[in-house]
């Protein structure tokens, strides 16, 4: 099935030359004087047989590597939670349609800004993709400065990033209407991680800024932040309940895996959901819908995202111009069963 | 705070020779001709100043690439379950100590077979880790035949394979024991997948040699197939519940994730879990413990598996003895509300 395999030896003949002066062209060895008409034979020679160096020989030829990189900054993320894969399987779609690898990196959160440095510098990709960073990240804005083929998924709110982000404010603000239209003015938050990270922190100052428009002084003892999981939204939320006097009436979850614990640790103060308090979750995660009750929460398309920032990385690496480098894909609110609100 | 880069030039320098040199002896140019004495006074003088070529140099240099291949064989698997999430975790966990990069593919099914040669064949990989492939690849088989470093999550049945496996049998028995124990005959199977992957075929040969070993005939209207997903877990249940009578009374799901979407057909029906059905799952994702009845599960250790495949490889790809290169990893049957035999 498979055709015989095109050697340096078979471009040798061809061109009429030894197999180490195709090796010295193609390989571009430095200080070795070749003819301009040597150098032109071979390199015909090598495309009329389609002869295909392997790829270490071609990172040096060509100069690029064919693989971009993918800096997932905190392990958590890729196990517990079910958006990072989503994300994933949107880049890795793209980038097997170009023809390019993903060099997967996840960081220990200690170690994250040397990590894209590190991977840069190793030129063993053309591109890189981050996903959520720091808010603050020295490296990361000077990969920027550097120009640097970049792309974030979310944004460091860096003027010259390249992004693919979505209208977080405007999620939140038609999370927290639909829930002030049923009644509710006890709001809770359980953010999916610590403050410091960029979706976490914007997330929260949405809700502040929704609160506040509808005329509700938001209360710190409705605030906690999970990491997540399902086991740490969980001890979030049973946290809260312990301090916040009177209880919530609704949850905000940073995300839906978050949400899941959330309805746990209602269930397990003999409280019902939505009954005695609602919960609404971010990302509208395949499992969403089947939970018990089923999850009204933000739809946040992570495969197109992840599709989005592979294409504009890609074109980025191609030198072709980038029509939309802060891209912001639309999300949407999801209603079902667990805000009490159910359209479906 | 870096240290100023060295170049060929400083080793050069050093070595008292031309840049073209260093070059061509750590390029190892073919049919260039430089003596033993000039190549070990450069190859000396790299070492003593540390000089790191980049990537793409170095994987002539050395032969190596520091880089694993791993490919996922259904892009399902990693974006609506949680499973290979994990085992993603533990691979890029070992690989990060050892200093590996993990290029990642995820592979359309019906492409899979070529997607390891190509992978193999592009030289961009010193070792592969392949995921829950197809029972019959015959691609599989000949890299295994050639000594190709590889690992399989799961097994191919070859007798020179190296896997990291876990005991499916024993488990699936553990389970199917627990439901008899408690009364259940009419015990149903939702595959995780279809027939002809590994992983889907074994459990569904042990749930059928399991329940003959409790003198109970497996009825085929009792068995049905899902795809990974807690949605195709919900229409397969749906599917099940229309056409079985009797109805079943016990449900053993081939993953977490369809298993929630099977609870979640059974209350459509009007039907409670476990009082109703008993439902079981597989692998104890994070989110089993979360779930609304909390789920009785197999606890299938996927951060373990990763990490002993990763560690696996490496030593394949170094060169050093494998002590069991077919590791069994242990599961556990964790029983919890779903199955009604709840002891926590």
């Amino acid at each position: 099935m498979d055709r015989p395999k095109v050697t340096s030896h078979d471009v040798a003949e061809r061109a009429g030359v030894s197999r180490a002066t195709v090796s010295m062209v193609l390989n571009r060895s430095p200080g070795v004087s070749i003819s301009q008409e040597t150098r032109e034979r071979v390199l015909l020679a090598a495309a009329a047989l389609g002869y295909r160096p392997n790829s270490a020989a071609r990172m040096l030829v060509r100069g690029d590597t064919e693989t971009i990189g993918l800096v997932v900054t905190e392990p958590a993320s890729l196990h517990v939670d079910g958006f990072v894969p989503q994300l994933l399987t949107g880049i890795t779609r793209v980038n097997q349609r170009h023809g390019y690898g993903v060099l997967l990196e996840v960081v220990e959160p200690n170690r994250a800004p040397n990590a894209y440095v590190d991977l840069v510098r190793s030129h063993r990709i053309d591109g890189l993709i981050v996903l959520n960073p720091a808010t603050h990240d020295p490296a990361l804005h000077a990969l920027i400065d550097d120009a640097y083929p970049l792309v974030i998924l979310g944004s460091v709110g860096h003027p010259g990033e390249h992004s693919v982000n979505f209208s977080t404010r405007r999620a939140i603000r038609k999370a927290v209407d639909h829930l002030v239209d049923l009644g509710h003015r006890r709001i809770a938050h359980i953010g999916f991680s610590d403050v410091g990270y960029i979706a976490t922190d914007v997330r929260l100052a949405a809700y502040q800024r929704s609160l506040a428009d509808r005329g509700i002084t938001p209360d710190p003892a409705l605030v906690g932040f999970a990491h997540y999981s399902a086991e740490s939204g969980h001890a979030a939320m049973a946290a809260l309940l312990e301090r916040a006097d009177p209880a919530p009436t609704a949850v905000l979850a940073g995300n839906d895996t978050v949400a899941l614990g959330v309805i746990a640790a209602i269930n397990a103060r003999g409280l019902a959901v939505p009954g005695d308090i609602a919960v609404i979750g971010f990302d509208d995660l395949p499992i969403a819908a089947y939970m018990r009750p089923s999850l009204t929460t933000i739809r946040n398309p992570g495969i197109e995202q992840g599709e989005k920032a592979a294409e504009m990385l890609i074109k980025m690496i191609n030198r072709e111009p980038v029509e939309r480098p802060k891209l912001v894909v639309a999300t949407e609110l999801v209603i079902r069963e667990s805000s009490g609100g159910a359209r479906t």
